[in-house]
């Protein structure tokens, strides 16, 4: 067991440890030589097993940050003189230091507003009416990019995606989504991945696996064809290109074995279902509870209360009591109810 | 006098001629060989006539187009990873096609709203306040870009400015004016070029020159040392370095000489004020009419039978029935009073 | 006639008078108001000049520089992965401060050498039989850019380009014409414009005006639509857009019409002729004399007596004793044989 | 003991696995929750084995490819419009896709040749003793940047660098040193790590350990504060800010300890060294072997033989008969020895 200053982290699913199956997967890939720079057979077998779980042609595109995967796949489908649209809270406008804005040498972003964290689908179609007046002088909408699960913790609904899928066919753009916690999306919407993506329009996604039990990896899986042109190149232009990915793919690959990544992205929705379910009427949430994210505002002095007893959250920018609670794979149930009785046993 | 279809033209200030003056001066400068690539007498005098006209040591760099001045201005003073605050209107933000985003190699812009094309400082002050939590997770904030007059044809105030200079000076952030149309600002000021600059903190000023008479002048005029490494530089590479300068630099010399700027501003907006004084009542002003351009809202059988009259002008995005009349240097009192006519003439 | 120091000018025809023709037609073209970004009558009569000029589909974008024509042309053919294979002498090369790289977002540019400022045609064939290799590790091949006339003053032939369109079909890449001199270029190789552009494989040509006697005018001319995709964002977005367009296409249309192009080329280069075969015997000439210019080694007492008889020239960067001389369409005679008789009569 | 086609390989030490020590600081790193984005103790501890290691003050960016490493370095020390002299088989230059202008945003990189993989000192001081004649319109030099082993798998000796150094000195110049093969290299020197890189004018140090032993961890090592500026904004922008930081830096822990590091390139170098004296005579050396690299031609007959035998290795491109044989710290004395064997017996 680790030690005390370990645990009892709901801060974030980033710090939390590598999922030991996972690390096994490193430990056996140690086998001698290898082919490097992304032709070993681990990189080969997670192409084939996305093609197998999407139930459809896609490149596969092994990387090891999240940024790296959004902005490539921004590079792909919106040039230096498009737009990308966004919710202003999305990862790849608040927290990437113009990441996407570097590698699209510097397509500009629109920042959207929405409920929950979601892009409000009217002010959507409302800017894209009204775009195009200005000919030249204004950037070409080329791509929507949605979070999946959102900043705000919350899922779009297969309708709601369906409702962004018509629109960005109606202008023939690019959609996007940032899965950095797709698993966590995907178990709360129990349909198949393929349901999820593609078939709701989504031509590149940037999949995760570091928040959700990996060390470092994440893929860009792209569904068009028409966004794939030396997928390759911008990868190694970007320095991306891991010498030894052999470490990062069989990473990938262990954790699409026997619904590994499925059953750890359930068992993190649940401990965040746990805790909503067992403080209701105690806290107030900012957002409905949709997977492994909980946003609630709290009496100052039960903040102050839980961070004395070595309960590690973040208290959300811009607010003093409320703050953010992240649930992972790794988070232990009895961890969630020692939480859930500080919570529970404070007295105003 | 021009054929029919060259006046009554209240579309834009860019679409007026060159003022007579003016382009005796470029006919003027054709005397034989010279310096090429800015090397010329007319830069170096420009550069004295800058000096003395802000009573202050500046770098002058004559260019062709306002975005080049902007943009230089942002390349100089906001790096790859900061973010620039301008309003949401501005035409650094709005009506470039990301040269700014171009220039800098991707910094970010956060667009600012707030009432008549001004920035709200409190939102400004908000933002910055908020700003750094993350780190280097977001982009840090660098310059904050005005537009004077603004892009709803507004003037800030002295006092505005000074509200803008303090928080500039709190953050540490560069202070850029886009000045497209200064001389209409500073006639409406009625203050010294240096207090309506430099004075109220202005580090970078693209001044512009073209809406105003010229054929196509304008500079940046930078107060600042900080913010002027390598100037000449990013002009190069951008491929705005004009071979035969002179007839760039002979334009803003005479447009400096004997008040021709000042007093082609202030024609213009004279025109402005006296559509506005005769048809009060009878039009709807979306903003104040600080200076040369109106934005009204009209009933629209008004509008459709000004144009069947032969007026131009634009119907403003976003709307039925607002146009935008622009009155610049060369419109002629008798075709304001043309509109005038036509309109308060109308009966609903 | 102009004061003494603007006269006897050999330095550059970038440091020469405009054509009076093409300064009257500015004139003409001042009536009124008129349709502002290019949308004016004088941009549309040119592009139709140019295609009845080069019997082809063309798209014609007006600009004021060579760098941004270079530079246009490099981003709409060169990914940023991409290479770009050229002279070492070539302009976009040495002379532009990294121009190219910056539209481009950072492609390669691979200098070659070459005898008299040509591309060697046996190491461009190698450099590509070489490349993809090393797959996404190297940079992708994608434009030859030759110019005519070349940094040497020397002037590909025909046949010589027929050798680089083999290639460039051999290898699928995109060719550009860097024409900042190609009224010369043509005017020595007495075929059709077609001939010496697309018929010969350009693609993309940077059609120059500025040094053979515009104010500032120069195109991008592009006859193979694969290579047009978003020009006008392209130049919108680099500042490069003149809200007055009307000024520089007036020059351009009277440019090309009577001939009045070739006129001046012809008279340029007959001076650069009269020079060469004046002075047979006392100068070392270091390349061909194809165009008008002329490189050629004096004895060093002779520069500094030519210099001090009032005469301007360059001297070449890396030598002493070699100058270069420039021929223009306002060289006067007079100026040329008063050149010669002081080369001439110098004794050693 | 790994599976024969896991064996036998010097095709290079990218393809070699990790020590076993730096797997099991993986694994031991790996005990539940820790701070995230490189604010864990193994990134906080790297840095301070750093200091006492070089003896000096030095900024720490730990990053997983070398790529990454050259390209922030290059962009913290050489802007847009600058220049980076380096040998023309540089990485930077010959392998990274155009990293290097994509990360500056578009800086010019200037080849240099030189014997044995090594800058050609005369001709880097020509070319800076006559840059800056153009001004403005040349790119500025800014970075010098070696190759430590070279990609020839020479060694700068300590008096090259001290020539370098003058040069670098004398231009204001920042010199990088891509130490991809740093290890290796110190192993040859003999001198301490402080001789070798900022004692010899070294600014920026992209330290590598993934080649000699780690599975994916690099360093930029910055020497001179000048060249820190933002530097974490830099990495996060690029997407290499890697959240579960604690598993790069706690290989690079390990790698330093009980030189570790050392011990392994001490190793690698030997082998080659082995296989240059043991095959005396046979085989003819392209370049002096410094290091564990070794180019040598060889009869074809000889190479296909020794690929039919099962070893591994590169047939160096642009040649037919010429092979590179890398040797690692993985690489097994048996090994070597069976292929000196079979150079060795081959009869002609």
């Amino acid at each position: 067991m680790p030690p005390i200053n370990k645990i009892m982290n709901f801060r974030s699913d980033n710090e939390a440890p590598i999922n030991l199956q996972i690390l096994e997967a490193i430990n056996e890939a140690n086998q001698g030589f290898e082919e490097s720079y992304g032709y070993d057979q681990y990189s080969e077998q997670f192409t084939t097993q996305c093609q197998q779980l999407f139930q459809a042609w896609c490149e596969v595109l092994p990387l090891t940050t999240g940024t790296a995967a959004n902005s490539i796949a921004m590079a792909l489908s919106c040039p230096p003189y498009g737009a990308i649209l966004c919710h202003e809270d999305a990862h790849l406008n608040r927290d990437e230091c113009g990441a996407p804005e570097f590698y699209t040498a510097g397509a500009k972003i629109i920042p959207l507003s929405g409920k929950h964290g979601k892009i409000d689908i009217n002010q959507l179609a409302n800017f894209l009416a009204n775009s195009g007046v200005h000919g030249e002088h204004e950037s070409m909408p080329a791509t929507i990019s949605l979070t999946q699960c959102t900043e705000s913790g919350t899922v779009y609904s297969l309708e709601e995606l369906k409702a962004i899928k018509a629109i960005k066919e109606q202008y023939g753009l690019a959609l996007h989504m940032d899965g950095a916690r797709f698993a966590n999306a995907l178990s709360t919407l129990q349909c198949s991945p393929a349901a999820a993506t593609w078939q709701a329009g989504i031509d590149l996604l940037s999949f995760g696996a570091t928040k959700n039990g990996a060390m470092m990896a994440e893929a860009l899986i792209v569904f068009n064809t028409k966004y794939t042109q030396q997928i390759k190149r911008l990868r190694k232009r970007a320095g991306h290109l891991i010498s030894k990915m052999r470490f990062v793919s069989a990473q990938l690959v262990r954790y699409l074995e026997n619904d590994l990544w499925l059953n750890m992205a359930a068992h993190a929705n649940s401990q965040a279902q746990l805790f909503k379910n067992k403080t209701q009427g105690k806290v107030k949430l900012l957002y409905p509870v949709d997977a492994n994210e909980v946003f609630c505002q709290l009496p100052m002095a039960l903040i102050e209360s839980l961070q004395q007893q070595g309960f590690k959250f973040h208290i959300w920018p811009g607010y003093n009591d409320v703050i953010r609670l992240v649930f992972s794979h790794a988070t232990q149930q009895s961890d969630t109810e020692q939480l859930i009785n500080a919570v529970t046993q404070y007295e105003q």
